[in-house]
């Protein structure tokens, strides 16, 4: 729906042909109280006495647009808030349709273009006759869907729209541009919010009370935040920065997790960064064995990623992650507004996240970061859909998830060699994906992606940290196994290969690329914080 | 297969008709190398020309059984030890066939009636025509399969025969009686080991190099049982007793893990009672956000309850298990041989958890309990079936697994408010056992169970305890929801209902109850460890 506009009217489902929003709507009516859902389709057939295929075959395709236009523009015109309506997979090429979904919330239901061709080949549809047509409309297509999408479901998100029926009411009164992802994954399922003012509209996924909220936030963030948020039953406050991933600090959320009685009724908040997200997550994972989260990322590399997708955890002295928990929050909120209060360095080194993350996805993402896109909800949420696809098809790293650690591999053991102190998270990754590039031989995106990251003033070249430390940390790697550190290599963006076992001493060479000068690194001192992990808290 | 007599034949399947022996026998033939499964029933309808219906209609069962035994039993002779065989439901009627099967490795697939039933009904099997006899015989030949049973799958892990193909060859060499249960649940599978003398056999589940071994064990059980397990790579061992299951306790273990250089391709292995099985487990759970831990469980508690189903955890200052994570374990071995170096309190303390078991299995296993049973393999493999059927069909204590929390919801407060130093795990169980009955208006039943614990030596009187600490600890109870503590209440052994709502008032009569005396509680002096957990490491 458009810019302030209130969503009053009806569900109404958008999607590719074979997407299943009739069956979607469908039980989504039923769920929703028995009235029968509106199938656009076939409301047209029965007005007209043919079926589809007779009217394409009869008249031609732009008749048929004519019907359909009349008629799914008559149906959004008089659909009250109680209706679920499915329109067909080309109904929005019609701009009046398209201004009448305005005040309707509108769910796109996103088939991948081979299992929308399974559901469609061999069926009576005038338009899947031929895969190669099918699969050029399904992309020319795309992009009408997103433009008016309230909420995205993916095909394995599909079956959940039931679960989602509250979410979608709660879209009515969210703020305009505001987008619900349906997130899923072996181990669960959950919203994630995208927009812009989402904290400030007040707008809460789980229902409070009777459910009792604990914040875990960071110093720099919950002045800034936790009021929006409303009251809590209790908070625990960590000092911002990489060094509050600890043990202890887990240890003292746990003790006041039961001096506020907790129960799994109730949920965590977690309100920040990585590094909150991850204590948070990792303290919601294990205490009573498991309560709900929900993940508020207020940074750049939170709302792209590790929000998303269960990994929790803290660090051990001797290496980052070392103890955690695969845990799916309850739900996400990623409210870009969030970011505006970042220190610009810190948005800066978050871009590099979201440079990986289009490497990976490719396609349109790509394209927008390569032509140095600024960092608005358009870019988060391609990010997120790019990040969700992956963990929902292999959450617990078992395969196709592990090219998410394009860059961190390197980028990690940099940030241990440089003890957490010289390198934000961000631009330690940066210069990981500088040497997995040059790993990849992909010499060319090597250099555009370092003119990139210079255009952020991020760093590309790693000085003060030693090779040996860096090797060190590297021999620790907890995806080590007896063949080598498994790296992720690139082949071009939106191709990408996990699993690539590359020999140690072509790995050091281009860890030494890195730190070789002369080079745009960050100066030697002052540096942001040179006390060694070692001895903090 | 008998004692004495080493397993070098075939894989036979047994069971009940509906059970899917066929079936089975053809993937793990298949999966074995590709020589066809041998269908006892198919062989018997080739040789003789009709259809076993029609040998039934025609002859009666008893011509049926007679040619059964002869091809069955020459079948068994000539078989060889690739071969992959599948009886029909009767065959083990033959005491020459029961002979027979001594030298093979058996594997019984053991459906509910209620499976079997819907699998054989409507079929032309002549025995599956009329459901109340169809169960009656269901009923009548388990002890026969139980009897001959080298492996016992559940229905649940049916399809799992193709993975537990090694685990079938390592019985070959395994101690005379030791059975192979293959355990089930939502986040994973593994072999369950049950024996007498399996440690000292050097059977080990995992394959080793290139698989390194971290030992987790106590100061009392290392000593006798380390050893029996071979070499490690590295161990920490921590005092015996419940004060050990502390997080200072995990970061010591996480910490020397990683100076282990331990990576998700090795494993740990938890040698030990319940305490080192949820504290080694916990860390193998969060160690790098999982590692297979292999649980060898040396106490009764352990081998009937604790080491199965993947809760594991450490205490808070507050509160037992309060942190903690579900992490199915890669493997168990329960070998009694170990219960025999217990010292006799904490095999009697034991004692009460299988007592808890029995009324929750009901049947043949509250039998054997109501007649003071001792301690065999029997009763140990029955209590563990029993849990696993819980577990398999209810990881996530969303519904059945919460009858398992029978006596423990009382027993844990009691431990609670005495500190865990005055009761034994296993005592306070007990003593919450008699609460539950109390609770559940059982008083016949209470009698009976107050015997069965004095018989074995354990206290049926809380003395020393406050009400006022059990009050608080119930309050604290993690299980606790906005209408109070959910209870597990007993109508008979073998029929427990979870999740009553039993009002406050009536909780503190039947824990007031425990409390009175005259009794014959432990006397308040000398206790075993008076010590406050407040005090502890």
């Amino acid at each position: 729906m458009a810019a302030g506009v209130s969503r009053s009217g009806a569900i109404v489902l958008v999607g590719f042909m074979g997407a299943g929003k009739s069956a979607a709507a469908r039980s989504l009516a039923t769920a929703r109280g028995g009235k029968r859902a509106l199938d656009a389709d076939r409301i047209i057939e029965r007005r007209t006495g043919s079926t589809i295929a007779e009217i394409f075959e009869r008249d031609g395709e732009a008749a048929f647009r004519e019907i359909e236009e009349r008629v799914v523009y008559e149906l959004l015109e008089t659909a009250s808030p109680e209706q679920v309506i499915s329109l067909g997979g080309g109904a929005l090429a019609s701009k009046r349709v398209r201004r009448a979904l305005d005040r309707h919330v509108v769910v796109w239901l996103d088939a991948a273009p081979s299992v929308a061709w399974r559901r469609s080949s061999g069926s009576k549809r005038p338009l899947a006759r031929e895969r190669g047509a099918f699969e050029a409309l399904h992309a020319q297509r795309r992009a009408g869907y997103a433009s008016v999408a309230d909420a995205i479901f993916a095909d394995a998100a599909r079956h959940s729209i039931v679960a989602a029926s509250a979410a979608l009411d709660q879209l009515r009164a969210a703020p305009a541009g505001t987008k619900l992802i349906w997130a899923t994954s072996a181990s669960g399922e959950y919203p994630v919010w995208v927009g812009n003012g989402i904290l400030a509209a007040g707008l809460w996924p789980l229902e409070r009370p009777p459910s009792r909220r604990f914040l875990v936030s960071d110093e720099h963030v919950a002045p800034l935040w936790a009021e929006a948020l409303g009251e809590f039953d209790a908070r625990h406050l960590v000092a911002a920065g990489e060094a509050s991933k600890t043990i202890a600090n887990a240890e003292r959320i746990w003790h006041e997790l039961v001096r506020a009685g907790m129960t799994r009724s109730d949920h965590i908040v977690a309100l920040g960064g990585g590094v909150v997200g991850d204590l948070a997550g990792f303290c919601a994972a294990t205490y009573q064995r498991g309560i709900p989260v929900v993940q508020v990322p207020t940074s750049v590399v939170a709302q792209v990623d590790s929000a998303f997708g269960g990994k929790t955890g803290v660090d051990l002295l001797e290496a980052k992650n070392y103890v955690g928990a695969y845990h799916q929050p309850a739900a996400v909120i990623a409210d870009v507004a969030t970011l505006a209060t970042l220190p610009a360095a810190e948005r800066a080194a978050g871009y590099a996240e979201v440079i990986k993350t289009a490497i990976i996805a490719g396609g349109s993402l790509w394209q927008r970061v390569a032509s140095n896109a600024p960092l608005d909800e358009q870019v988060i949420l391609e990010c997120i859909r790019c990040k969700l696809a992956i963990v929902a098809a292999d959450e617990r790293d078992a395969g196709l998830r592990q090219v998410l650690n394009l860059g961190h591999t390197i980028g990690h053991a940099i940030e241990t060699a440089s003890g957490y102190a010289r390198y934000r998270h961000g631009e330690a990754v940066g210069l990981g994906l500088l040497a997995a590039l040059r790993l990849s031989g992909a010499r060319a995106l090597r250099s555009e992606v370092e003119g990139l990251l210079a255009a952020q003033g991020l760093p590309t070249r790693a000085d003060g940290v030693e090779l040996a430390d860096v090797r060190l940390a590297m021999s620790r790697d907890k995806k080590r196994g007896p063949a080598g550190v498994p790296m992720v290599l690139v082949e071009r963006p939106g191709s990408v290969h996990h699993g690539q076992i590359v020999p140690d001493d072509e790995i050091e060479r281009a860890i030494a690329e890195l730190l070789a000068a002369p080079g745009a690194g960050r100066p030697a001192a002052p540096a942001r914080n040179r006390e060694p992990l070692r001895a903090r808290g």
